[in-house]
Parts: C-alpha cells; structure tokens; sequence
C-alpha cells in the first residue's frame, strides 16, 4: 500500500475558494504589498507569483522594487510609507535581503498588524503564547496539509527537522498549539533517524535533498517536505528535490506531499489568506 | 551511586556575587516595582521574598499593592505611571490577577524595556527567534544550573515537561538556543515515560506531586525539578513536593535539585539578573 499523495495545488484550491466567498463579505479590496531589495532571479519569480496570486483573487497586489545597493535606511522609509498607507492592508519584505542591511532591524519595522510573513517578534511572541496572530504562511500552509488527513492532533507526536524562524519554530509552535507533542530537531541533533521513527507527523524543512529515507519514518505517518533544493539530473536539467526520498517514504508513510506540487502551493494561498485577515482585523478596529 | 544534589541557594550565591559587582560598576541604583492584586497568601510571601533580596543587593525595590476589586483600568493606570517614571527599571505582575482582570492586555501594557517577566509578547517573540531579550527568571533559573554542570548542550536531548508561558515554553526554547534537540511535551503527551528515558535533561514543569519516577530517567541525566505542590504529610503539617519522585530518582539521575532549595532560589537571583539587565539596556538607550 502506498501513500495518500497531498496535492498541494488541490489543497491551495479549496483555500483559495474559501478566501473568495469572504472577499466577497468585504466592503473594501485588502492590499498587498511585496517589497524586493536586488535583482535576486529566484526572489523575482517568488514575489511575482505572489503578486499574480493576488490579483487573480482580486486583491491589490503592488511590488516596490528596490536596487540591490539600496540602504537600509531607504528600505526602513519605504516600509514606514507602506505603515502609514490606509489601502495597504498586507506588507511582506522578500528574503534574503542582501548582506548590508539588517534584516532583524527591517522586520522589526514592519507595522505587526500588517506583517503578513509573521516574522515580526510581537506576532511570533503571539504565536509562542498561543494567542492570536499573523504566523509565517508556509508552516500555516503545512498545518493545513496535516489537519486535511487528521484534524485532530491532540496527543501525536510531531517531529520538526529544522529550526528555522520562518519554518521550523513556528511549525513546532502551531502543533504544540493543536496539542501534539513536539520535537525540534537541527543540524545538531545526534540519534535523528530514531527520533523521526517515533513521529507520526514528520516536517522537514532543511533543504538537504534526500535527507530522510524510508526507513526514517513510522507507518502510516503523514510526512510533511518543505525542502526544495535545486538538482541537475543526468540530462543537465535541473529539477527541484525535497527533503525526503520520495520514492522510499511513500511506501511508508500514510499520507506524503510531494515536491513540487507539495506545500509550494499552500504557501502563496496562506499568504493570501493572512492579507485578507489582516485586512479584516486592522479595519475592524480603525472603524 | 547518588546524583550530583544541585542547591539552588549555592548556585543562586554566585549569581547574586556576580550581580553585586555588577551594581558597582553602575552610576545609578536599578529600581524594581512589583505590582500585587488582592491578598492571596502565597503571592504576598512571594512579593516580599522579591522585594527584600532587591533590599539586599541594594536595589530599589517598591510594591504597588491594589485591593482585590481593583479594576483593570485601575491596574492598567498603575502600569502606565511605572512605564513613565524613569527610576524604574523593572516592572513585575504578581500573577495569577484576579478572574476579572484579562492577564493577556496587563502583560501587553508593561513597557518591553522594563517586562523584568519576561512576559509580554515582544520578549516571547525575541527569545522564540533566539535573539536577545528579557526572559522569565523560573527558566533562565533552570538554565543556570543545567550549565553548572553542562556548559555545553549542544546535540544533547532535553525534554520538557509542562508548556506553560511562563516556565515550559520559554525553557524549550533556552534550550533550542543552546542547540539541543528539545521535546516539549504536556498533560495529552501519550507515552510520556518512554519520551523521558531518552532526556539527557530533563526538565519538569506541572505541579504535580510524584509524576516523574525513577525509571522514567536516563542513567546520568541532569533533572530540574520545577514543579511545587503543597501537601499534608501524616503529622498533619505542611510541605512541598516536587514533580519528581526525588528518592528513586537521586539513584539514576547524573543531578538533581532537590525540593525545596532548589529552582525557586534561582528564580529569584534571575529577577534580580534581569533587573539589573533592563536597567543597563534602557539607560544606554536613553543616554
């Protein structure tokens, strides 16, 4: 038996339906505003599917572009600009930001009502507490996966690879929340393929292509793979790989994403869905 | 042969030496203000046992005392004045407040710079990113004594028991932050025994008297014992008992603290610790 395959693009569908009956609630149009330092390719072809992603749903998507020797100082004023615009309801600053500027410093200066990519350290606190807040949308994204297959995660055991504070902690956070048990595993960690042999929800967001083989997962788990590391295969193209062995663990586990296809997807979908919320949170309280 | 007995009065003593000599560098007297609602008995001897160690060190320490019925504006009045006054640099809630009093917005009103708590959500969104902040002085008190005997916990497996804001979550991510591999479990973790034996530290932190049993411990494992529950012994007095069934134990552990005299002196050396660390901080920035 083989696992159940979780379609990311399936999954991101039936968000993205769910986003549009509430947009259609809304008396205004939330906006988004995506804000890239440089002329990184990759960042390019995020921020316009992100972009695209929007104005497919009927959001206001705009892209400030920056040089890559713009100042920290430049990027701190076009950020206090998008705080103080009434019709940006949704701010997210692409990663990496190059070498000079400070990114601890800008996202600390998006408004955190605004701060879409839950990166500032008001939400993440939030999000620790297990209070209300904006949370990074790709462990958002893999949430949903999960609770797709079993909504309920009260008392299982989650293993986390990777401890990223975009990924990995806020991952290990949102499960605590739902009540699993949560392992947080690293570079660091010594004993790892028996830790992930206890889980029946394994994520690894690492990037290390192949790093968790079949025999690394417990029947029936539903596997989670947030890596995408670029490869050449043998004709000289270049593919996208995952963390996990793909071909190994869907003989295992219970329920695996593939990548891509996998939790790409549900990530622009989150994205969009944490605009429209905080549309709607930062308006209920101005008006 | 018996585990190393850590005595928090001997550890909390070196921390108090250290944060002397750190006073006397200092051109102004760090100021502490503990804010206590209602007459609970316990929280007043926990106020006074604060209050009188700032006396001690030399610190000053103030208690704003309001009668059970206060209202939260009241409270929120109280705090507001502490943000203002510049000879405060340190402002504790006593919790638990009152049923009518949201806990959530007191914590959000005190001043990041001066939360000595380590309570408000931009300390727990800083310390959850592992960057600096003010954390709360129960773990950073367990951190202490894990250190003394394991300065470097790198790779090492800790497991926590309890996911409490105040002890639980923040001692996991302490010890995320010094790149051990962290479990964070709680009252629906299914298994629990079998997730202890594989903790190198073990942390537990859930009041609740004799959980944690000898077999449940790593041969040589470091166990902080956080938990205290008062109970009535035959002779009809009253003691204090810890979460870990501390005679078995001792005979399998590397160390131990004991109950009392163990965590809770270390606790408050850290309030004092991070006293003196917000008042250093805010007076840089200010001057």
């Amino acid at each position: 038996m083989t696992a159940n395959i979780l379609d990311g693009h399936v999954h991101a569908q039936i968000l993205i339906d769910s986003i549009e009956t509430e947009l259609d609630r809304l008396s205004h149009v939330p906006g988004l505003a995506v804000v890239l330092v440089g002329d990184d390719p990759a960042s390019h072809v995020y921020v316009q599917s992100k972009v695209r992603m929007a104005g497919r749903l009927g959001l206001r998507g705009e892209v400030e572009l920056l040089p890559h020797d713009a100042s920290e100082a430049e990027l701190l004023a076009v950020i206090a600009t998008l705080n103080a615009r009434d019709d940006v309801d949704g701010i997210l600053v692409q990663l990496p930001l190059p070498a000079h500027i400070d990114a601890l410093r800008v996202m600390a200066a998006v408004d955190p009502s605004k701060d879409v990519d839950g990166l500032h350290a008001l939400n993440a606190g939030r999000l620790f507490h297990g209070d209300d807040a904006l949370v990074p949308c790709t462990p958002l994204g893999c949430l949903r996966l999960i609770k797709s297959i079993r909504p309920d995660l009260t008392g299982c055991h989650a293993v986390v690879i990777g401890s990223s504070n975009i990924v990995g902690k806020p991952m290990a956070a949102l499960l605590l929340k739902e009540q699993a048990t949560v392992t947080q595993t690293h570079i660091h960690t010594s004993g790892i393929a028996d830790i992930c042999r206890q889980a029946d929800i394994l994520v690894s967001a690492v990037g290390k292509a192949g790093l968790v083989r079949g025999d690394w997962i417990k029947p029936q788990a539903i596997v989670i793979d947030v890596g995408t590391t670029r490869v050449k295969t043998a004709d000289g193209r270049t593919t996208l790989r995952g963390d996990v062995l793909f071909d190994e663990a869907v003989q295992v586990a219970g329920a695996i994403t593939p990548v891509p296809r996998g939790v790409g997807p549900m990530t622009i979908a989150c994205l969009m869905e944490n605009t429209v919320k905080a549309a709607k949170a930062r308006r209920a309280r101005l008006h």
